[in-house]
């Protein structure tokens, strides 16, 4: 099985809310934190996939919050690859605390767009990118 | 009918991103930003929730864009009360651009807790805002 | 005398943090807002701007935080003109709570770049914008 | 020399705006950021401050903007220790890019205040803090 490396997220003071917690509209943030690097891990990092010229709009998100975070506690978080279709990539989250607490379940929705904004089909257009997600998501 | 008006948002230079629109995790805060107008039009401000020792944290929520937005241009926000049961709260989100294209539509879920993060009843602990809740629905 | 209006800002529950008050951070970005606003108001919202293939990138800020506030009160922010040069120029900020007091002064540097990004002398390249401020700052 | 490890900071895709690089207010927070880092690598992180009861609200900042910065590169703050009085603290930052230019000259100025809010001489009520800043700011 192939693995990629979990993402750290430290939490910032500048995140907490009157609540004294992370206010919530910061873990979509951090949802793309480690959508970057999860890319980046598996070898398309932002400038290689901005030279093939792809992008991937974000078109849904979900997130379900299990527990409350703190400033200044770090926070782990696994991606994966829940589906990939001809114009839709459905990615995963899951974020934990120190402790190993499930904090944060979370899923995005992304399509394919070239540099005009247009959709495009993954497959045929960066079939090199297409594989790698292909590959990965078969292993996992 | 009873019609709560809809809160207007406008983009802000800084919610922009490299793509030249909106980011998409704004939409989370005028998520927030419509809701607390909301309660308040239908007399629950912040103050008086407060005030009666309730608190409504988001435990879930799923957005779908359905469009771009940009600097600096208005963004109409419709809230609807989709569920009110004992313990929980569903409210319905629907964003709209200037010439009435659906940018946006969005749902939170919400938990009741009293001052000191517990879990309530809604019905039980905090009546006259069940009550003001339920009517509304009821009147959608 | 030419006032202009004074821009109002409410404070968001996602400004605030775990004092329970607005991060200092948020005072830049109203600033932002303030700003756009004056200009617009002034016969010179952004899209005219754009069009005149002028943008007024931020060089510097200097912010003194008089006093705290909290959500959900409203700000008002007065901008004036404290500088114009050549290349140069420098708004102020007093920022206001509801009873009046002074919760914030602030000064923002600016210079003058055309499409391409490169520094260009505003009385030149667009003497319009240049004699609007010019007249401002005289009658302020 | 007492040298203090430099902070690294790397841009986020949502701290961009629409000119493509970083927004001007993202600084502000990265110097709240490498702050809380300084403090913590000389001994005082968040909790033992907060334990020993002693907050220091930002009074004022100064931030010069020297150079754009764009996503994903990674930003390396320094902080320095500028001024140590009684009731006051100021601290200097310098943020350079990958190549070693210097895009950013910051300065932010605090108080010291107690669990109530109330302002307190920092060498009478928290000596041993007093005392590690005063140290390093002579040996730096």
């Amino acid at each position: 099985m192939n693995r990629v490396e979990p993402y750290e997220h430290r939490v910032q003071y500048y995140e907490t809310d009157k609540m004294g917690i992370t206010h919530h509209s910061n873990y979509v943030r951090w949802m793309e934190e480690a959508r970057v690097d999860f890319l980046s891990r598996i070898g398309w990092d932002f400038d290689k996939l901005e030279a093939s010229g792809v992008a991937s709009p974000v078109i849904s998100i979900d997130v379900k919050y299990k527990g409350s975070t703190v400033f200044p506690e770090v926070i782990t978080i696994s991606v994966s690859i829940l589906a990939l279709k001809g114009v839709r990539l459905t990615l995963g989250y899951e974020m934990k605390n120190a402790s190993g607490k499930v904090v944060c379940q979370a899923q995005s929705e992304h399509c394919f767009v070239n540099g005009e904004g247009r959709p495009i089909r993954l497959e045929r257009e960066c079939p090199h990118f297409y594989e790698a997600l292909s590959e990965l998501m078969a292993s996992q």
